[in-house]
């Protein structure tokens, strides 16, 4: 599956799992059917990976991290085969909740280009988002540290000077920018500033109802499409 | 499923996944319904782990670790609920590949404890594992790092200080005796030693036929089973 | 130098370096010779350690932490047999700011021993505690990590519980608790519920003279040794 | 100091510290008087700098790693200020003993140009070396992992396409190969495939005479600027 922007991504990283990501994750697929030319990547626990996989079509399921190694010994590890065979299209690397050493991500983005999986790769400043960009991921999550999960968003000056700074190495990759995004609102204005895509965790995690909040932001994703095409 | 003694554990780290595993984890399902009186447990990478729970019934499907957290963030961190729901009813900790802070290890073992887990904590001396013994786990598997993959199994004279060691702290802990198994005669001798259980690595993965090799080795431990019934 | 209690921790971490820090484990030193029956220890940055030891005589200079290794490779590793050259008596392991898996525990309090270093060894449970009571290290510290940094001292509750658990296992290790120590009434009264000794980080180095407030604890030290005395 | 091609990094690693260590570094100091047109870098444990810095002139004191913190909690840790205050000039980061965070790179060579240290970053692969020319280190060290320690050299062909690849990104980025170098001819044919500067580890601490073999292979940094001046 290529991916379309603009793209969304529903990472609710260690919140949800078993039959409640299930639900949401058909929810997502769904909506990934109805706007076909619209990606939507949805994370999951690895455990869960496989059932989410058999169960929908039409999203992207990606991991939320993988080793890049061989299969051998690597006991407790990730192995990026047994994610690729269980369905995962996709996976995050270097999230500032599981940073890799440069070395590994070198490997683990190497890896992911063999077995044909996407690659979404987070950054935490400018500086090391370019670095990354020389690796050519698939896609590049541009994020201030200090802002993951305090509800505010990148502003326009960071958003642009992101966009930038990255193009410039490798106009090929696509920009994810996700810092504080919690309503559809914030989905649909941080669009509109130029990035290629949006994606969410506790905004959809700790909403009334989450499976509301995600239908509500990919509508948002949907309604930014809408209104770009009508230009 | 209690553990019953004597035990074997097939882990096969990250030497395979999929279908592959997938047939050797129901071969070894076979043999656990047909010696009712042995507990087998089988390992998996994470994502293979729902499958095999799904297509065996018998065996302890066992993961090669996670960590002792609660549901919420730790993007690319392994959940235990996640892998309890996905029909894992064991865990490795503190492998020598996977090893454990302290800390770490402590909320791991009380977590396990609450999803009903079983655990199977690696030592790697035997001050660790006297450590460790107080921390309650289910197996201790007490090996000398220096003999990992290496074909050299431990002697009786470590076997009966292991065991002395850790039996002394809490008489209720098994003991897994794994270092340098690679033939089924391996088996069967370090279990007459006189350990709970053993297990088994690249002696099976690396085998001409690791499915022969796995079925010869909890052969060689239905003898022991044997034996000490007839005395 | 043999530990003698009550005794007293000045632990500034990485706040302080270099002439200020000097200055100030001079100032530890005047008092532990004015004192010489309550040992004080001072820590400081490895590259500090070796500058202090050589300008002070009373107290015992104590590194933040040190690898288990034998030397060899190891690059920008903490190596043993570097700091206690330096002049080192002492070192604190598994801080939560500088967690330890178990393996590297044991032999880091192994490798202490043979070079004649004190042990000062944190845990932040009294599970843990208890694991690492076997290990005989020379003083344990049980501080609850949620507690690190707020200014809140553990409660007599839990500081009685946390010495019963350890004292059962080994009597003979000495018994630090420092959550929450702010003032020198913190010092008092944490001496008083019946700890070995107590110490002090960011109630020091963010006080407006950290001289003076080292000072007055010390001396808060001293009266509860005089009290004691009097009995 | 500013750096001097040729130049030659002694990196005894964690086999050496104190007296011995001094003594080498004192030899290497002579040396550099000796020889002003060439920079020569001197290792040592974290607790050795401050000694060595004081004792010597001519060489450039380097930490075999930092972390890029500023002052505050972090214990255990290797404060940047601390090693800055201690004398040492430069430091070593990412080593493949000691790998890096790509987020803890960025930050760790941004505290060293503020306390203005020289950095000798270490790749093992040309891609990562890439990612880092970006960062804008002093020195890159491209050393394929698996040659570490083993005296075998890099050859030709990987020498100039790591050169030429790191040179692309940034032209004034100096280039050191050390792999494999264990005699004075390995530092002599090195120097001459083209790359600004050489180094040693093993080849001098297990050396009959490490005093010797440090000075001779000095003596054939100094003969390749001979003859290239000659030129």
């Amino acid at each position: 599956m290529e991916i379309q922007a603009p793209f969304f991504a529903f990472n609710p990283k260690s919140y949800f799992y078993g039959e409640q990501l299930l639900a949401l994750a058909k929810k997502a697929d769904e909506l990934a059917e109805k706007y076909p030319y619209m990606t939507i990547f949805v994370t999951a626990p690895y455990a869960d990976l496989a059932n989410i996989a058999k169960q929908t079509k039409h999203i992207i399921v990606t991991a939320q991290h993988m080793d890049g190694m061989e299969p051998g010994r690597g006991m407790g590890a990730v192995l990026p085969e047994s994610i690729a065979a269980a369905g995962a299209g996709a996976v995050f690397l270097n999230h500032a909740e599981r940073p890799l050493q440069l070395t590994e991500l070198v490997s683990a983005i190497k890896k992911a280009k063999k077995l044909e999986m996407k690659t979404i790769v987070c950054a935490n400043s400018i500086e090391e988002a370019r670095s990354i960009a020389l690796l050519k991921p698939d896609i590049l999550l541009c994020e201030p540290t200090e802002l993951i999960g305090t509800g505010k968003t990148s502003d326009e000056d960071y958003i642009q000077k992101t966009n930038q700074a990255i193009k410039e190495i490798d106009s090929e990759i696509f920009i994810l920018q996700a810092a504080g995004i919690s309503t559809p609102e914030d989905v649909y204005h941080t669009l509109q500033l130029g990035t290629d895509g949006t994606g969410c965790t506790s905004g959809i995690t700790k909403a009334v109802s989450p499976e509301k909040t995600l239908g509500d932001m990919i509508e948002a994703v949907n309604q930014v499409y809408k209104e770009s095409e009508g230009k």
